[in-house]
């Protein structure tokens, strides 16, 4: 095992003589198949890798904190690749990657990273906000980036349902993934707090150590159900210990879902 | 000519019968052909029109404070039509309207009016915002509602620029449609402020009683190039004076302009 990694040492450009470049990327997710690459239409991954196989002429691997879902936005999601290009003026590459981005796609910060920097092993936790609004009809400029949930809402009761949620749990209740037993369900949710930005309209602030998959989402439609009083306060005391994803709320739509930022 | 009209009181409902109702109404111009009817595409006057048509079952014919062009958004337009329904429960109305619309144009407010009221001819004024992020990339979120104008820009040097800019003036300058002799050039700017609402990025607060042909758009366009020193103080200061658009600043593109209110 040793000999062989040696012998890679001499014979071809190995992690450690590659840099490792970290971006930080915003996205409008509207049309986007989230971050992922799949056959089925664009996604951030890949126009990100075509833009840079383009320019750096070489094949590249992208790693992202947060594999967003298709249709959620973000404005602080974190990726990393390695190249081997020894010279590398990153500004010009910044500019570079932007000019060849589509423009719901940007990078807005470019650095250079220790070798072992991963930016989903080493991530200590994200941001997620997500926008709402409850008129009986939505704003046009709101629509492609909030839910629109067309039913009175009560902050206090969100707020206590809220209390019920915050802290380290077995989130498997938020998981929209089965079998659930594959991998740990347990995840610190640091502070959801729910704020009202403008008349008919609210912004969930949450966040965590790590998320189940559609965790938030599934947190949101959970708080709205109890904004509107379809589950009681009760039955969300007990949420948690069910381990049942039928007992809480409707999963909210990827739309409303922003990626804030990532903690390391 | 007397007698046709008057046999017509008796025979059809005349506007005197008929109910004047006024709606306010947002849109995001992405995508739209402006205002104005065409058949050249989509627009809110047809998409209006035919929810109308289709909710009260007759012709109507709209009018609107400001014809908005292609790309421009709308977060209080205001508009009127008439309807010879006499029992008319407005809530219901705006909830239909609302429900026919494309989630692009939404109906914020319906009120009776009196029978002389029309948006246009009594309207004292506008106000307008234009959006403008001077990064070397534009936000994605951003990208459809502002311009990206990527040159440092001196928000000083714009601010001396608008001083020449508001009052009562003859703005041929500042108009793109010709000949300029048909129509009454003088229109008084009350206000016209630039604000530094973050990093990147500006926002141009318009006000004045009327606008020429793409006024607004020419003016932010003037003031850019002011900032970004492709125009001096001393030629601003007599642009006026020219009455020749050739003279002004570039017309800043439709999507960063926002029409926010109309007076009365």
């Amino acid at each position: 095992m040793i000999f062989i990694i040696n012998v890679e040492l001499f014979i071809f450009p190995t992690k450690k003589q590659m840099k490792n470049i970290k971006l930080l990327l915003s996205y409008d997710g509207t049309g986007l198949l989230g971050w992922q690459k799949t056959p089925l239409g664009p996604t951030v991954e890949q126009h990100l890798e075509n833009a840079l196989s383009k320019i750096l002429q070489e094949k590249i691997k992208l790693q992202a904190a947060s594999r967003t879902d298709a249709g959620v936005h973000a404005e602080g999601q974190v990726i990393n690749f390695f190249t081997e290009k020894q010279k590398i003026d990153l500004e010009k590459l910044q500019k570079s990657i932007n000019a060849l981005l589509p423009p719901q796609i940007a990078a807005l910060l470019i650095e250079e990273m220790p070798q072992d920097f991963h930016p989903t092993l080493n991530n200590r936790g994200k941001e997620y906000r997500y926008f709402l609004c409850n008129e009986s009809f939505q704003k046009p400029k709101h629509r492609l980036f909030s839910w629109h949930f067309p039913y009175p809402l009560d902050l206090e009761k969100m707020e206590a349902a809220a209390l019920y949620l915050v802290g380290t749990h077995d989130f498997s209740t938020f998981c929209n993934e089965l079998p659930l037993s594959k991998k740990n369900p347990i995840c610190t949710l640091n502070s959801l707090k729910i704020e009202q930005i403008e008349e008919n309209r609210f912004c969930f602030k949450v966040e965590g150590d790590r998320f189940l998959f559609r965790m938030v989402r599934n947190l949101v439609g959970t708080l709205a159900y109890a904004g509107a009083e379809k589950l009681e306060l009760s039955e969300i005391s007990s949420l948690l210990e069910t381990r049942k994803r039928k007992f809480a709320g409707v999963t909210a739509p990827a739309h409303g879902l922003h990626l804030m930022k990532v903690f390391y």
